[in-house]
């Protein structure tokens, strides 16, 4: 019997064997031709990923949390405002991270757990007059999305909102860290100036790479910054001449990259732009509507409040009426890891499945399976096979 | 015929089949109880090997240079004064670090490259009364030691430098990011309050984790701070909290730990102590002299002026008259791949071996012999196998 258990949480996730070997490879200089030649295709290939052919990318060692902290440490100079569209536990983080740089956040939030603000109540904080007079003329230098909340699963409108932080002249970013390569995402076609994810999820790659997109106007913001920015790690000043080097096939020194990290990137990548981005999207898709239509068809709600705010990559079922938590050590048992709850107003009483990156149709009925083992085994009372079912009517579509 | 090269850079080095092996075992949940039980047992470890059983271990996604940030953001506040103990590029680097967190910097600078700042010269600047009249009666709230600065091999004098700091009332801060593992360092006896080092130098992991231990000095003046950490990822407030939960085996999420590195670490942390960290300092002593003796015997000179002034865990020695640096080329052809030089001002002169962690005997002969065919094959004069002999001599002591 396998020990192994498969894994559905929103990351890490379940990496491909090609993805692990390169981790296991014997480490190689940072300046050996091969690392030079994957680290620039892997740049590459990221601008592809991201659907942003005027990006500049940027792949450094850290979590997604310091991804967030090089958008906001090379965008923000102090007295700036920023406007955060909160759907969640990531907003707030969001927030006290441009906060930290100086920025004078205002939060547009969701009016409950699991919803995200309406398109006209942004548009509303984005022309707010006393906004427009803060500084001689301009309004919000920045507004932050976050595509998904790992938190609640609650999925935004990111291209509406795009569209429309770029009409009130804000630099558009996008948290994407549950999102980018699973969630469809067209970065420079929908007008975002930043993208930025972390490498265990949808990219596919384990924990330890901050993944950063940057478009020109962002790139354009910061070479017109008038103060240094307030984070050296995270200063493009020293990572811009490294990622142009490793892109031109030149090897320049800042910081040792994390070579088998980055050649796992480069593997993930590949596959990635194998299946194609539009296959994949439709891809995450489906598989997220079987898993979605089971939980329903088991008479559970979801966190997100209606199927437009909800995420593609991620599903937050709430426990049925006398189910708690306990019941999650079942669904282990028959052999699928899914998440906690982790939002701090009902932590308790929900609990989270990831599904991107390689996961396949078998996972997902594999998942569903092991709910409803977990439903029966607390008593829950249900037809069994019910979710299967509703699952597979969507997948066998 | 293997088409493996010998690595003897200064890191990344080579690691054991054991940490690779970690490095591509399939990622489990960061709060997997396998995982939660290895962060914990690395954290532990960590002490161990750093010598500090009061110290505050952090362990965290990142560079070196993200190690040398975490203790500039943590430990200063803007108007803070700090004392860089320059022995060369790593010197002007956390000079430019603390500055950026509001430090005003002096730098004792070695009086040429190579050299390292005479001891009584560190002391003056200590007592500079222009310094003991900047705050209320303080001094330098911290002073920084590059322990070796990898662009030179130059080898400070840790634990004299370290008592004169604690004599004055400085935090010292030890910058070991070629050292920690390999160098000999004792952090609590010598009274080190914070030192710091990367993954892939004498720890034995692939890039990617940076690695502090912080002392009760250095944690206290944390927690005195009035003014926030400048440094969003890399402030302490966050990250305490995680690394006391995974000490006490229990998870706490902030962002998502690296994984497969932490494993990896892990493993190579439980190598080092099964050696023992006295036989291991011994044993890298004993490798750094048989190199550095192979290299006086095949006539080259070396960056550091003396050899009191030269670290064990690297050896910088300066091409010989009429050989230049199309020479490594043929070292490389031989099976070993050294470093060129990275120290702007002598750049081309040099070049540089690593020699710590898992390395042995036979990798030094290897070096050795790779080196003496390089320097026949553009037509240096010598007497084949000098260089051999005198590193045997030394071996087989």
């Amino acid at each position: 019997m396998k020990d192994r258990k498969l894994l559905m949480i929103p990351g890490p996730i379940e990496f491909t064997p090609e993805v692990l070997r390169a981790m296991g490879m014997v480490t190689t200089s940072h300046v050996a031709p091969n690392f030079i030649e994957a680290f620039g295709q892997a740049l590459e290939r990221l601008r592809q990923v991201f659907l942003c052919p005027s990006g500049q990318p940027f792949v450094i060692a850290g979590s997604g949390t310091l991804a967030m902290d090089i958008a906001a440490a090379n965008l923000v100079e102090p007295g700036d405002k920023a406007l955060v569209v909160n759907t969640g536990y990531f907003g707030d983080r969001f927030a006290a991270i441009l906060e930290r740089y100086g920025a004078t956040v205002t939060q547009v939030r969701a009016p409950a757990v699991g919803d995200a603000p309406a398109l006209e109540e942004v548009e509303t904080a984005l022309k707010d007059p006393s906004t427009l007079r803060l500084r001689s003329g301009q309004g919000y230098k920045l507004m932050t999305i976050t595509h998904v909340d790992t938190s609640t699963a609650v999925g935004a409108d990111v291209k509406g909102l795009a569209a429309l932080g770029r009409e009130y002249g804000a630099l558009v970013v996008v948290d994407g860290v549950c999102a980018v390569a699973g969630e469809e995402m067209r970065q420079e076609e929908w007008g975002i100036d930043l993208a930025l994810t972390a490498s265990q999820k949808a990219i596919g790659v384990p924990p330890g790479l901050a993944l950063v997109v940057a478009g020109p106007r962002a790139m354009e913001t910061f070479r017109n910054r008038k103060t240094p920015v307030g984070n050296y790690y995270a200063d493009w000043t020293q990572w811009l001449p490294i990622m142009e080097g490793y892109e031109a096939r030149q090897h320049r020194y800042f910081g040792t990259p994390p070579v088998n990290l980055i050649w796992a990137l480069n593997v993930s990548l590949g596959q990635i732009l194998d299946e194609g981005m539009d296959a994949r999207f439709a891809r995450h898709r489906r598989l997220s509507q079987a898993l979605k239509a089971a939980v329903t068809a088991l008479g559970m709600k979801q966190v997100p409040v209606s199927p437009d705010k909800t995420a593609t990559t991620l599903t937050a079922p709430y426990f049925p009426d006398g189910v708690d938590r306990a019941m999650l050590a079942h669904v282990k048992e028959a052999g699928v890891i899914v998440a906690g709850g982790l939002h701090p107003a009902i932590k308790a009483r929900y609990f989270r499945v990831g599904h991107m990156g390689a996961v396949s149709m078998s996972d997902i009925l594999a998942t569903v399976g092991a709910i409803e083992k977990g439903l029966a085994q607390v008593g829950y009372k249900f037809e069994p096979g019910v979710g299967l079912a509703a699952a597979q009517a969507i997948l066998t579509r």
